[in-house]
């Protein structure tokens, strides 16, 4: 059983009448509906919760941490940042969508600005699969359409991703990489692009089949946790040297 | 010409005399002078000096910033790392040397925690070649040999390499990814690990050579700064759609 | 269930007592005995059989082919390397060992030379684990040792590969990059390089491991398989242009 | 100064008043006299010459190959092909043009079968610069229009590219990846999508900029060439050991 927090900043569906009629309890409670099952067990977390709902135990049985932010990404506390950022690197799987490439925990594990350009106008996306085999993409065809959603266009400053999986594509004319894959530390990182708030986007089958199949993705395996310390015996003979001799 | 600044937080040069004997001047002054010349012109900068010596105007007249440091990485100024790291995403070039593994900097561009495993042993170290096309590495033989250095081990808590141009051999037994390059914004850094002070390791011409070659490659290019912003105006037609189709 | 073919030329065995005596059925039996159970069934075939061991119906049936081939690499078959060529796009797993490197069937998924440096002389190999949360590297350790094994030393002429796994450390100064994977068409390949034959490598239980965890790594997703073809009608409305407006 | 040969199967010119129009003197003389000046030389060979124009001696002086074919790919002679692949190998760059995709050079450097899906309907299409520091990508703006094209869709079956420079936006709404850079050995390859023989795409300024930034790209480096061998004295002593220790 992988275990999935579902975190929501969940401010658009307390002031926005239409984002409140699509998600009447939240973006992370259809979120979480919508994976459940098949071996994903989904909890919630939002901003407004203590701790930002992302106590240290909480993390600590946290598989994979799924972040939706947008209008108060400032708000977020720098130490709960720090904590995420700790646990990602201790091998919590981590996917972010939309919006939340602004956020400072997908910045602070980018170490690039994450920026992108934009436009609301109600136009067709259509998210074309790069990488057939990857588990990522498992039970898809060639792409996913969606009839209207906000543009994010190129250039987006991200590194170059690990693995490039969906690139969207805009009726407006701007293409993006809208799926890709990064490692850190022990950590699986996943950006999503799609999900405005005032579309329905996460009522999708499709893009709740690629966020499920991402949660398994992202799940921590069970490899070793690496030691970094000195090591004053060498595993390995040292010759001693004359300080005269080599390169001195 | 290409205008570098060979940062170098020297501490170690004034608090251990077998340092100040391999570099009098200090690190930076002999990193300084031997990579001088051939199109480089090369500046230093302390950290002790106002601002670190990484004021606005230097860092906007700098292509390439070399940064060695070691005991005082948390004595850096947050204020100071911002500047440099926006200057890097901006396109200013970045070789970081050696311990500088864990400087804010580095840590910041790379978002892992960017440890490894360590001994000081007079060991002798091999790195070798792993990319021999790459500019980086023009004019070298199969690889280059330091009689004694610092032992830098695997496991290395950093993002896989954009491209990796060395990997050491140690005599005790370990191997290290000695030479990455990256990417981050505009920006190109490359990280060579060689360069422990009490070594006269910046004083081997072929070490010298290497950074020299990374100063060329990291060199900003003439190219475009991409905009990110909102686009309001469609570069292409969107067909209106009533709101009962689609997927609505 | 995970069905493996361990394909052997099945050469050294015949003609050198010290390699009959190390694996007295043949390399690929071995192989065979040491990766069954927990969801793996292992087949053999060689070199010496009807189409290789390798007919059409045998690659249909199989999810992971294991390759180990030295001396007789240039008698496989063109027709038999297309095929299993053809079987690894189609999304066949393959995993080349040691001196598979230069087989036909890698030179022609790699597209380039796959040469090396080499020694024998019972020399110490250290594998160094560098992706610790890969599948690959699965309850591993730091690092494998093999008391005694044939040196193969950079630079290796290959793609940079996707995900470097391991790198090797030899007593007699060399590295190698020892674990790679790559993915052609829809197929996953995993490169690894111990097992020259006057070695017990193939009895070693973490040497074993590895190779049972690229298997389940390499076996087959359920992703869709892309189809290839004139789209004579556009997803997207074409507006018409007069000739002599735009470019032209 | 780069020697450039560019090389067109040169049929379409002569059997296509339309494509006749266009390119009177052909492809390959539309672009070597679009790209010639600034340190760039370039010729022309074609494939209805001896030895399809590639004769030992002309590659040898060829620092960079543009490679444009379509109908004719299967007519291309297998040793000239061997050639051409060796050269790469040994430092040659190679830039292959749209149709190119399917010829023997490019998918014996790719190793997969690298189709695709396409259209011919007089779309337009859109390249959007993915990595604005690219050299390939220097003096261009964000994207580069093209008011007439043959569609390429994704998938496209070639390795994920070891750099991602253009991305394609299709009026009939697909995506792909129209620029991508691969090294083989010690040679650098470029894969341009756009180029279709119908359309002036040749004509185009900022086409023509892409291809010469990418041969400045491709040019080889003055690197040193590995050697591959035996290396029967090790560089560091190795212990002898009893055969009844170790792993034995």
């Amino acid at each position: 059983m992988i275990k999935v927090t579902v975190w929501n900043e969940y401010s658009h569906e307390k002031i926005n009448p239409r984002v409140r009629e699509i998600y009447p309890e939240g973006i992370h409670k259809a979120i979480a509906a919508g994976i459940a099952g098949n071996g994903i067990q989904a909890e919630t977390a939002t901003q407004d919760q203590d701790e930002h709902g992302l106590s240290e135990s909480v993390l600590a049985e946290t598989d994979v941490l799924i972040w939706w932010g947008h209008l108060l990404h400032e708000q977020v506390d720098d130490a709960i940042v720090e904590r995420v950022h700790q646990r990602v690197l201790d091998g919590m799987g981590l996917i972010v969508l939309h919006s939340g490439h602004f956020s400072k925990i997908f910045r602070k594990l980018m170490g690039t600005g994450c920026a992108l350009s934009w436009r609301i106008a109600d136009e067709k996306e259509r998210l074309w699969v790069i990488d057939p085999s990857h588990p990522i993409a498992e039970g898809l065809g060639a792409s996913i359409e969606l009839e209207r959603e906000e543009m994010y266009g190129e250039h987006f400053d991200i590194p170059a991703p690990d693995e490039l999986i969906f690139v969207s594509w805009f009726e407006g004319g701007e293409v993006f990489r809208s799926g890709c894959t990064y490692r850190r530390g022990l950590g699986k990182i996943f950006y999503f692009r799609p999900g405005h708030e005032t579309y329905p986007t996460y009522h999708n089958a499709e893009i709740l089949k690629v966020i499920a199949n991402a949660v398994r993705w992202a799940a921590p395996s069970a490899g070793t946790k690496p030691i970094y310390q000195e090591i004053p015996v060498s595993l390995e003979p040292i010759r001693s040297r004359p300080v005269s001799g080599g390169q001195d």
